[in-house]
């Protein structure tokens, strides 16, 4: 995380009590069986959620600042540490699933007690003015809305290996004002090379892995200012994509032979008509909209296919930095349609749709320190630069990321077979 | 399943009722959480119990034998079939822990609901009196009552990965009325040499498996009369019994090694003393009582180690012939303690104490068909026979056991490195 | 091994002479890189198997009982030694692979230095006279004698794994003579019901596991005369053996999918006609032939869709009490065929053809001690007790076998899923 | 591959010839045995590594342009390809070690019949005037270079695997002459901040991954002047370094721990001194020399321990833009010492020893596509684009790699675990 001195700590406690909120909202319409599922090892149950993010503020702001805190249960600790080794022995990720116990009730009465407690330290102007400790409280917020996004990814994998194949919501969300009425597909907008900066520069609250801000050397390129479509997936499917080595890495091609990968991921061909699973339950596949829950090795193997390639982190950063729609044109986890939507821009602009919200784009970029790049000491160094190999970046947020959580320097990781966040493909060419 | 002409089906309905209760009454302690975990493979969930136990009377009952039955759910056939190949696909046995919905309520509504049509169905006299039918509906309740005992040692199992290490029933059950004055490890009873019917001769139930009854030498020999005891056991680890591979088979020894197996399943040192995890919580270490949630590999190479030897399957049932304890003296599911006791038998007699009841006897038999075994045509020919490899025939029942279930001829079976089931150890010698 | 006071020990000599050097000869169409194959991890590479026969009479022979012995060179004793935990740490079985050194002349030079030393020894009368040294002398001769057989099954699995398919041995043999004018398949003979005597009860050398001699109820059956040809298998592949689970142990099976097996080991379909691989190349496959290379799991289901069953090994000891062919029509390693031929057998007698040599035959009885069965003392107490659990009993030798090796009370054993050594199918009925 | 149009074709035969035979060279002390080990899937069989530079000319130029030419055998094509799916199946990489025919004198006859056809084709002016093939011929030569380092570690890996510890040469160089005066630990090299030019450029070869040469933005820097010694490594192992995961990626600790790592490849420690095994065998370990045989995860565990980084790859290129000492101080494979040797330099300088040869040197950078990056048209399209993710980047050469073969724009590229080339540690700072 990132130690800028100042932050609005005046608007930490309505902060603390919305984001709060917003994570039960979000497992409300689960049952308890729900909430202790782990069909996968990536997937966490939402139980674990739940009380992994509490356990945060419980574990780095209470039990150090807050006098006179009581742990709520002695074993919590290690129940709910994700992956801190600075913080003592845990469950093992793969275990995660094995907690029917405590009870979902006792999960929210923990958060309960912690949230009292939170209440109270939020309002001591001695730990709202340490800035150490304002830096760890502003990262208690963004890890629990990082969490959201992840609770929302979970809850759609878990729901999905059911053979009833239930809706999470059941109501589809009238979109259609929504859809493009254009197809952006051959609409490019242009970067001139030159030296620019990247990385994160504002006062405001960043990640460690954004910092330092630095220069790159970047080319001349253009980028598409809309996301691939499932239609236009579709075609590379068709074409026999999947099926011709030459167009994917070799690892991606082994694991695609070994999954017996046909497609993206919640993607169902019934009767010869493609659906996909979405938190609304089964749809049919929508042309128009950004096709998502791709791989990385998928992603590659379109844009070879297509001709084109992928953006670096830097490419698109810069892109963002010279062509971004203004946000509103956003599709975040508060609009709660929890699915890519088609792209509405203007098309005599040089405006690029989507590159915030909507899908996570790949980038053929690894995800590796900045020059400068500094760990927090103690145990919230291990926030992110111990994952810092054999991964992508991706950037941008998806549909179920928080529109306040967002922004152009934010790098988002995860290794290149992964499938199951809302990732999508931005194509670039030159 | 066997196919004796006559049961007694007037007696079916209030056995039905009272087995269906049952089932539920073992699962009411349980949250709903708790009945969806799947720790291990060989581990279901208690959901899947209740809906495959249903499934069971729907399927071979009610679909084609009652008129108009119309079934609960189109896709509980999926989701509640074991393993019966003939009644087409199913979930992965090892997928049984992703199943989150159909929610709890629904497994009771769908519980209520072949409750209700099976109560009909046995009420009339034409499906009574269709003597395969009845052979069905016999195998139904047998079938429940071994998921009863299922449910039990899985809940156990389940219960126990929690770190939180929660009882299943919190009180303690005063047994001490059970506990032996008298340590019987020293008193054998003797078996002379002879040609011996084995094998379910009487016109009752049994499984396809006990049959046909065939006559076997048997060279004489004497059994312990006693089981061997947590006290015993404790001698053999204190002895170094779990560092020396000349009392192990080589499968077994390499299987220790690899898992680091130190006691029997459940035992836990803390300070430097035994505990034991029991469907009770935590206990100490009860020294007379018999040891339990031992391996095969774990029994045999105790009986190495002490000297004495274990008994094949037909020695354990003609030892039951002539020696077997009225049967009043046996710990089963109905006792409601969950766990083996010590023995009380009156020493003065050649009674072998715990024979039936207490914890299921390792045999040194493997677990194959008897001369002319035949398995029923259809489906029911998958209940026992395709098991027939690389198991080791059990004897005897255990304190999870329903009493009205065991008899001397029943054969249990299971691999040699199972251990959560109530297993134990019964000696021979000569 | 057995420990019978008299052995004749003036012609220990020669045949350690004869049978020392019949190994080399097994070994002498191999090139050097051949010796050093393993391919699976059953398999061990004929390399070591030279060393680790010699290996055995050194270690247990002449270190402890030759005065003033050398050993050959000090790390040896953890190459060669295959599984005894007595005898110190040992390379793992699945690294055997992995020795390219010492080189093949190096092992060649040891085989002579050993030779030599226990040419000595077996002029000492102080050695010969002393019982349980000759008894582990006998032992050796048995040991290597069984790594005869090893060597040629483990260098067929060998030279099968290489595309280029060579021959062992390039010249086909001749053995028209030897192929049956008349097909048997109908032919039975019958053993009657009765208590019989299994197990050893000569005064020659017998394995531990064929003791003690013991009484056996049998009931009556019948045995057919002739082995299941190929002929006969091919029958129940066309007729879809392969994908019908009902014939099928469930282990069986699922291991049957998951390797697509669809034919024996060594069956190849080229361009619709089924080939056989050999040791002497790829031969066209022989119908009248014993079918072999095949699975426990696939000799019971050809039983099971035959409509007969396989033999326990006490029925198939007392059929060959009864009714064994004299031995002359045996097809042993001397024959040096290596490959089982049709049966030849006067077809009006109850004669049973091929019940040694040929095939060995799987029969459906776990490998389990025998009433009062002992291991040696020390290290060689591991030679097969510790095997004694998850494998079955095969009875008769093979074409592979040495003739003075087999015995009808000769018990050898593995695991149901082998399918490398020269296995095959006897069937029963009643 | 690259395309430039003019090579020196006028040397294609000469350094046919010498590279030729410098790889039969390599393999001379090798027994037939030794040449066909695959004791872990990274390695390749010496035999095949024979075979598979051969099939590349036979593949690529013999049979497509040498008018008439036979191929040696019909199955060889599928023997010794190694990846390339353009050029159909072949033996999956696991199953190299599988192939003990064709015997080591076959494959030896394959290279004989290559190389009479390659010196005719190397003869033919429409060949040499041909760019494309040119091109090829090129490609083929440097691949046989490449292939000379994989020979020399994996015989290494292969030796070192044997109980016996074989030496692959004997005798110890006297290397006295090149250890250092003087410990450089201390001394560093300053790179100014600016935008430089990274890939390459000239009009040789280079491979496709070179290529396009483009400009980076690179901030100021200071890179040590030598690579960290053993000596240095073992204080790192001695503070607990092993032991600590503060200093590892989480991916890097999971695998030492699970692994058990406690030192680099090869380091073994007898009787408490740390020796190491060489390609002369085991020899103390010397304290002066590069630490060798280190995964990417010590590498960077080690930097983070010292307080200082890995650089970049494009640091270390303008590193040695600016710094490199003359190409006389290497240590390459033709020194034949076949081990990392003590920097001797002029410590006046601001020159950075060993930048090329002695051990190739982890940087943090990942393996990924230079702006522009093409691969060739066909099969040789496969040779480095598809391995371009989840690998790391090495560079300068080790003293294993030949010094035709290295150059400052060279890209190697392993997996962050890989630990059996000659991998070492160049620290950075700021």
């Amino acid at each position: 995380m990132s130690f800028h001195p100042t932050y609005d700590t005046g608007n930490f406690l309505f902060r603390y009590q919305t984001i709060r909120k917003q994570t039960e909202k979000i497992c409300a319409p689960l049952s308890p069986e729900d909430t202790v599922m782990q069909p996968m090892v990536d997937v966490s149950p939402p139980k674990w959620h739940l009380g992994h993010t509490t356990w945060f503020f419980e574990t780095f702001i209470l039990v150090p600042h807050l006098p006179g805190y009581q742990s709520y249960h002695p074993q919590y600790a290690f129940l709910f540490n994700s992956y801190y080794n600075s913080m003592g022995s845990r469950v093992a990720r793969s275990d995660r699933g094995t907690l029917s116990r405590p009870p979902l009730e006792d999960i929210y009465a923990y958060r309960r007690h912690v949230d009292e407690a939170m209440e109270e330290a939020l309002g001591m102007t001695s730990l709202l003015e340490n800035p150490s400790i304002a830096a760890v409280i502003e990262l208690g917020l963004q890890h629990e809305q990082q969490h959201q996004e992840l609770l929302l990814t979970d809850i759609k994998y878990i729901l999905s290996c059911n053979p009833l194949l239930p809706a999470y919501l059941p109501e589809v969300p009238a979109v259609s004002s929504l859809f493009s009425e254009k197809h952006l597909s051959n609409e490019w907008s242009t970067v001139p090379a030159g030296v620019y900066s990247v990385g994160y520069e504002g006062d405001g609250f960043c990640f460690d892995n954004e910092l330092k801000a630095h220069q790159v050397y970047i080319a001349e390129f253009q980028a598409r200012r809309s996301l691939v479509t499932n239609g236009e997936y579709l075609e590379f499917i068709e074409a026999g994509g999947y099926s011709d080595f030459k167009y994917w890495l070799d690892e991606g091609w082994q694991l695609a032979q070994q999954q017996q990968w046909q497609a993206p991921l919640y993607w169902v061909q019934l009767d010869g008509e493609w659906w996909m699973y979405t938190l609304h339950g089964l749809l049919k596949l929508d042309l128009q909209a950004p096709v998502t829950h791709v791989s990385f090795y998928e992603a590659l193997a379109y844009a070879n296919w297509s001709g084109y390639r992928l953006l670096t982190e830097f490419e698109w950063e810069v892109l963002a930095q010279l062509h971004a729609n203004p946000v509103t044109d956003g599709n975040f986890m508060e609009s709660e349609l929890y699915h890519p939507v088609a792209a509405v821009i203007r098309d005599d602009s040089t405006q690029v749709a989507h590159l915030l919200g909507n899908t996570w784009e790949w980038t053929y970029s690894g995800y590796f320190p900045y020059p400068g790049f500094e760990t927090a000491p103690g145990a919230l160094g291990e926030y992110n630069g111990k994952f810092m190999v054999n991964q992508l970046v991706l950037r941008g947020g998806s549909c179920a990321t928080p529109q306040s959580h967002i922004r152009p320097t934010y790098r988002n990781f995860f290794h290149a077979d992964k499938r199951w966040q809302f990732t999508g493909i931005r194509l670039a060419k030159r």
